[in-house]
């Protein structure tokens, strides 16, 4: 296990510090792509296409952070040769950068149906949905980017466990938006926008919990990918119980 | 610049086995993701809910060799310290496994529709649609994993410079379904099933195409993402031209 202090306590200051700036530069890159996902939901409530079409410029400088965290990842591992909770550290930071990418990548298709229904008109439904779902995701980015700072492993599994409530919470969405398309045929493409901005809210969800388990990766050394809820809280609380007998979740 | 020969000249026999296998292990991660895609296609297509079934639950199965690939890379990273190409195989490995397995999940979710199809009754449109784009990209797939194996960069750009076409079919294809939903509401449902399908497909292409860029990282030694197709070929062909004239792709 590792925590804020086991990185001040390196042999190479230089190392030291090197370590400590890639890992600011991901949390700087997820404030943008976190501010990315709060003002794609307003221009998408406020049918404002200038702040979408401002959304969509700035992912170009998405872009480019990814590829200079990567190169940072990339020296790192080429000159330091880290090892231990160093390597874990660089490589929950090079695939934190990737689904950071795709989170901004998410936000921009959102701004992109935000104009779309600028143009076409509003859609008579689903706008409480998108901002209730949107003020979820958002705070999971933020919690998983949390997590990641602060080392917190707890943190992280709440965000990994709070993912399961935005999948519901989409599929109940959908359906109502599935019923009212077919009793307004008119309003279908319209419908459809929103449809697919939930959508890529519901994979943001996803991305942010990929996050959280790279945190609960980097903190207790475990990869907790696709072994569901249960066996993950029991990692991270490290109450392991291999007669099966699993705590609810 | 590297190619196959270049891996046989190593210092140490045992790191030059040990990074034919886990490149061996991604290409065989490959061939059976490959074939999930097809599989699922045909059941969506035949109606086969068996075959559906049968994709769903050898996704786990892809889950666990991304888990075993990874730790083969971390390993090499801990205890081989890799520089210069063979770094950027161990990073073309661990970044494709990701998407390998984010299209396992894509191939997942055809199959889910496949056996919501079978319940709810056949959609009246799209399979034609399905069919062609889902021969294409699984075709992209293929030919992603064939430039990984051969370090074939041009097939790798060939490969990225065919998303295109995946998209603009794809885009087709729905605004022909959203049409046809708003002649006949009743069919909403189903052929909403055939519009996740394609969205699928569509995003099927998208991770082909991230491979495809990372066998470029792996053989120039270039970041190719986010440049554009035009600067890629420059980049692939050897005829940067700082003026910014550039050949049309």
């Amino acid at each position: 296990m590792i925590d804020k202090d086991s990185l001040t306590h390196h042999i190479s200051q230089q190392f030291n510090a090197e370590l400590e700036e890639v890992r600011s530069h991901l949390l700087a890159m997820g404030g943008l792509v976190e501010k990315q996902v709060n003002d794609a939901v307003t221009a998408l409530i406020d049918a404002d296409s200038g702040l979408a079409q401002q959304v969509r410029e700035i992912d170009d400088e998405i872009n480019q952070m990814e590829r200079n965290i990567d190169e940072e990842c990339v020296r790192i591992l080429a000159r330091r040769q880290p090892a231990a909770s160093d390597l874990r550290l660089i490589i929950s930071v090079s695939k934190s950068v990737i689904d950071l990418e795709r989170i901004g990548d998410e936000a921009s298709k959102i701004a992109r149906r935000a104009i779309q229904l600028c143009e076409e008109g509003v859609s008579p439904r689903g706008y409480v949905e998108v901002r209730h779902i949107g003020d979820q995701v958002r705070r999971m980015v933020q919690e998983s980017l949390d997590a990641f700072a602060r080392f917190d492993a707890d943190l992280a599994l709440s965000v990994a466990q709070y993912d399961k409530t935005i999948d519901r919470e989409y599929k109940t969405a959908l359906r109502e938006l599935v019923t009212y398309m077919m009793e307004d045929p008119r309003a279908i493409s319209r419908v459809l926008n929103i449809i697919w901005a939930l959508r890529s809210l519901e994979r943001i969800g996803d991305h942010a919990r990929n996050i959280a388990e790279l945190v609960i990766y980097l903190v207790r050394g475990t990869d907790v990918r696709h072994m569901g809820l249960a066996r993950m809280q029991e990692e991270v609380k490290g109450t392991a119980n291999k007669a099966g007998d699993t705590p609810a979740s």
